[in-house]
């Protein structure tokens, strides 16, 4: 435990912000700068490329590369971030598990509210499936409202008739549209970044008047979730999202899917950003490799499904 | 996913039954030809012990030994079972771990009701803390019986004024003796092990008429897990109990303690009994170890918190 290390990235979190509301200019250069400080691992491989017609950021290992592809969505209140953004994230994955990842720059609110994210996120899945990769071989992940959009591209592949991913990994996922969940006021003041104010400002922009009350907007509310792959959530306690959490793994539960929902207690929205300044960012992404390990792509590479193994395992068997 | 897996051991556990209710000899005997045809890990190292003035197995690996004490409670509903009954899932836990483990014989109803069993965990404990082990290198694990008795013995640890071990692992867990989770009701027939009257008449003989409503028998319903080590959960959608462990992971969120709720879905009561069989068994287990390997003796083997690592890794990191 490091609840120092945790008290520290709090600190770090309540520092003063500029008053009042932001313009969307502001929040976007905001969100740049606080996620460039974020460590990004070495020995990674970025290609600039695009995906289903949208620019795409490709990042590899620079060695010990294994079948898999993830496909990453950054968060940012489906207004700000970019891949870049993301990329401490996305690189932990990708150096961890030695899969591919293709981070999507889809569009962002309010320039282009609901759908227009999922419907790139899902053109840029098609995309992969048409290049011959296997669904068996994919994994959506993402953080926030990225993390929203692993669950709800998930859903519109299914509706579309496309085959599902292997896995779905979601860093503290915004996943509810309507704001009812209970964490939403007993998290107020005890979450260092977000307020419901904060939140829904940004809510309003990607709902641009669409009715919150549909399943690719408050999946954790109203998503049927049957057929889903297993699922990864991951999320703080300091956060009023938790319970968008919590209530789409009960979801997942009643539907007969695979979830695990791994709860860290005293740290903030998406605290594995932190990789390499707190432990529980580290141990919570590397628990996120090895998951997976075992749901990604095992059935390609060999007759059983991936044994649990940490990536740096998986290397010295194909050495 | 091992669909065919999955219904195979669910068709197992299904066969015809004795008609009727049948005598304590007789629920022993069946339990450990049952479980005595479960896989157990070779190259172990077994010994008949003593711990806190009960028989104990004292279980290690043959090689890669690692800093770390498990202490194994095995299952039975408080009435049958032994360390040997639970030997697949120990060993498995030392074979992926490293480290040793204790198992304890501790003291069944209907002979010995509550609180004997919690008594003679909470003093295998206090015996193994006098031996000169360091609380931060032990975790308690069990599963059904056993689970419930890993949460309960941390709880008494607690009361008791003893430090508290550095992990809790509980397969199935057993967590509520008022039987008020909803699962109690909505598995019924889809459980192919228990029925609510199973469940209750070895319930009866443990309770012995005491009253369910106190935190060390209904610990789901009324602990308060305040300064719980972290905690992982593994549960079956397929089981009565399934909701013993979503209230005890709400309850731990709450109280502000680190919770994994792992739950797979399509699977029975203590799926990982069938390691080695069933896929999701050994993924489960292999999940279990990195936890553990994240969780116990970082503090003792090196100045950071242990990273996230299959026992492989640790292994040849030492090698």
């Amino acid at each position: 435990m490091s609840k120092e290390q945790r008290a520290r990235v709090d600190a770090l979190l309540r520092q003063p912000q500029p008053e009042g509301p932001r313009s969307v200019e502001a929040l976007r250069a905001g969100f740049e700068a606080l996620m460039t400080q974020m460590i990004v691992p070495d020995a990674l491989r970025l290609t600039r490329t695009t995906l289903g017609g949208r620019p795409a950021l490709h990042v590899e290992p620079d060695n010990g590369r294994r079948a898999g592809t993830i496909l990453y969505f950054h968060g940012g209140g489906w207004v700000y971030g970019s891949p870049e953004t993301a990329l401490s994230l996305t690189g932990n994955l990708v150096a961890r598990t030695g899969f591919e990842a293709y981070s999507v720059d889809y569009r962002l609110a309010p320039e282009h509210p609901f759908p227009a994210a999922i419907e790139d996120t899902v053109g840029a899945y098609r995309a992969l499936l048409d290049s011959g990769v296997d669904p068996s071989a994919v994994a959506f992940a993402g953080e926030s409202a990225g993390g929203g959009l692993a669950v709800t591209t998930c859903l519109a592949a299914r509706d579309a008739g496309l085959p599902l991913p292997a896995a779905v990994v979601a860093f503290s996922p915004g996943l509810d549209a309507t704001r009812t969940g209970e964490s939403m006021d007993t998290k107020e003041g005890v979450d260092p970044i977000f307020t419901r104010e904060a939140v829904e400002r940004t809510g309003v922009m990607y709902l641009a008047g669409a009715d919150p009350h549909q399943p690719l907007l408050s999946p954790a509310v109203l998503a049927d979730l049957t057929g889903f792959p297993p699922m990864l959530l991951q999320v703080g306690t300091n956060e009023l999202l938790l319970d968008d959490s919590t209530r789409l793994a009960a979801r997942a539960r009643a539907a007969g899917v695979d979830v695990i929902l791994d709860v860290t207690a005293g740290v903030p929205h998406v605290f594995q950003s932190f990789a390499g300044v707190l432990d529980e960012a580290d141990e919570a992404l590397d628990r996120a490799a090895v998951f997976l390990g075992q749901r990604v792509g095992g059935r390609v590479l060999g007759g059983r499904a991936a044994r649990a193994s940490s990536p740096a395992e998986n290397r010295s068997a194909e050495s």
